[in-house]
């Protein structure tokens, strides 16, 4: 394959990281590629946590492939990594190699290790830039960047409802709203999310899986439920193979054991009502390493997580029909001035089968 | 200006009855370029009913500008007519001057002429074709299409929600839920609109005056309030200027007398319940020769009309925000199965300004 341009090596860069869309998880999806006289001689992608970045796996592709890397170019999502983490810094392993030369699609966002990777390229002689396509080497890693800002999931709140903004009607009936397409895209958004999550009402009524089945994905995202008082059946199919986190306002220590039974683990996070202190429970996602959380739940815990800010962005399958009086998608109280409103910003639009997908984040109030 | 290929010729002639959108009304809007040599020697528009077509316009405008039209090619938006209408038949005129050869977009979709205008230029040696950018040119007459075919009138329904599908609060406030941008946008579907419509409750809340303010424009549509019970204040101001038709259910004579004497027509449509009939409206629309009906009502009437089958097309402007617990689109009624639904399907969707326009057009059930 041939590279005529920084664009193009950056373009085959992003290809390769969005390789690592479902498999990456905890760390960001990067893609190096390694061009010498407009020729890839190595390519890479980052493995699971603690295995090779994408720099190090380029490396060892073109050496593999009999190419030597003195003097080339690699064209990185994300700037090379300065700091010993679980694995040995990729900015040392390029200035060892003997890169000519790196383009990065961006400096790494979090401000305290910002630039210090093209810094110690620079300081090694090695050429650098950055900046090239790096929107959607952002968009990328959404998740992964917000929780190193913020310590919390980057928070995406999918629902599907009708032109007329309805989820269902009032006796249940939600099947089949949005076409085959949108459901299979929707499974698509699943599977890059690190986990799932849901409410004890969508698990009582409609007993989901909550996992990836429509795309082919080698991880199934971790599945939570929000269930305040523990009324989870075991024989609900979201436990089924463990692992499930189920948040709980309350102890109740017969309860915990049987999910610990079920390979469950309970996570107690009450607020001062009685409820799942939501905030809290984002905080606690961060920790525990969750990039991308994927909400697909009913309209009051919907609701919730909006009013209580927890939401950073909406993905809306919206459908060609009219239900009319049904349920809505967000159980949200009346208000009495329109300066209440949750303000947020198209981000993307696109055809889905015969439906449309809205993606729609939060501007601050 | 020159032309290099059929299409460039088709563009420009629809950019010309691009030109007489908001003027033609009962006429469709048609366009006409006359080409010799790669060079545009003549160009027109439909004038205002009972003067001249399109093709005459640009015959007209090629002898002004000294030009023999004698062999040249003419662009037409819909084949010329070959009937005596108001005006002497433009295929004859075509014959007459002598044209070499005459590219339609589409043949007349009035199935009892179609074709007979290309027939009678192909039967005098004129070189005929039709069918390039059909799709354009039907889209831009749909009104007056749907009107010679089922003698109603293409009924667009013009609303604006919240992405949660809410239109207003409770205590009615809703202004500037959509921004600028899809204001003015909304002005430029009722400019080319023949008549806009809208309901009692709206007069009463909002004193609407259902002109066109926000783009420029020669002639005003006409203005329709569906009024069962002739309960309009004399001093509404979609009375001013008269010409405004209200639509009741039962006859008052004083009432009558009184909305005459403001220029008003008051038209009586009853249904057996009392009400206005919907559909006998639309009917009696089509005889009034209203291509394009543009409808701005409240969720009552829009309800009512979708419940009716009178609205092929719905003009929805989501701005990106969230109202919550408040008043929707289309007042329709529960369902008891997801059957009873009404589908629609995505014709057109694109960002205005901040907001989303989407275009949907109903399916038959």
């Amino acid at each position: 394959m041939n590279i005529n341009s920084d664009l193009e090596g950056m373009q085959l860069a992003l290809q390769w990281a969005e390789k690592g869309l479902y498999t990456t998880s905890p760390n960001p999806r990067i893609g190096c590629v390694i061009v010498r006289d407009g020729v890839v001689i190595g390519e890479g992608v980052t493995q699971a946590a603690g295995q090779d970045h994408a720099e190090i796996q380029a490396i060892k592709d073109a050496q593999r492939r009999g190419h030597d890397v003195r003097g080339a170019t690699a064209y990185v999502t994300l700037e090379p990594c300065s700091h010993h983490g679980r694995t040995p810094p990729c900015a040392d392993a390029l200035v060892r190699e003997g890169l000519g030369r790196v383009v990065a699609a961006m400096e790494d966002p979090n401000p305290l290790v910002a630039g210090n990777g093209m810094a110690r390229l620079s300081a090694a002689g090695i050429q650098v830039s950055s900046g090239l396509l790096a929107e959607q080497a952002y968009e990328m890693n959404i998740g992964f960047f917000h929780r190193m800002r913020h310590g919390l999931p980057w928070v995406r709140m999918k629902t599907a409802a009708s032109l007329d903004g309805m989820t269902a009607l009032h006796n249940g009936q939600s099947q089949w709203i949005t076409g085959p397409e949108a459901r299979a895209d929707g499974h698509a958004w699943r599977a890059r999310a690190c986990a799932i999550l849901s409410g004890i009402g969508t698990v009582k009524a409609d007993d989901p899986q909550l996992n990836v089945r429509a795309v082919d994905t080698p991880r199934q995202p971790r599945r939570i439920v929000v269930d305040s008082k523990l009324e989870i059946s075991p024989q609900a199919r979201v436990l089924q193979g463990g692992g499930t986190w189920i948040i709980a306002a309350a102890h109740h220590a017969e309860k915990e054991a049987a999910l610990r039974d079920l390979g469950a683990e309970v996570i107690v996070l009450p607020n001062a009502h009685g409820k799942v202190d939501l905030p809290e429970l984002m905080r606690e996602l961060g920790r525990r390493q969750i990039n991308e959380l994927h909400v697909e739940a009913g309209g009051k815990l919907n609701g919730s997580m909006i009013r209580e800010g927890c939401v950073n962005e909406l993905l809306v399958y919206l459908a060609p029909t009219l239900l009319g009086d049904a349920q809505g998608m967000f159980a949200l109280p009346a208000l009495t001035e329109l300066s209440g409103r949750h303000n947020l910003k198209f981000h993307e639009v696109k055809q889905v089968g015969a439906d449309l997908r809205i993606l729609a984040r939060f501007t601050p109030h």
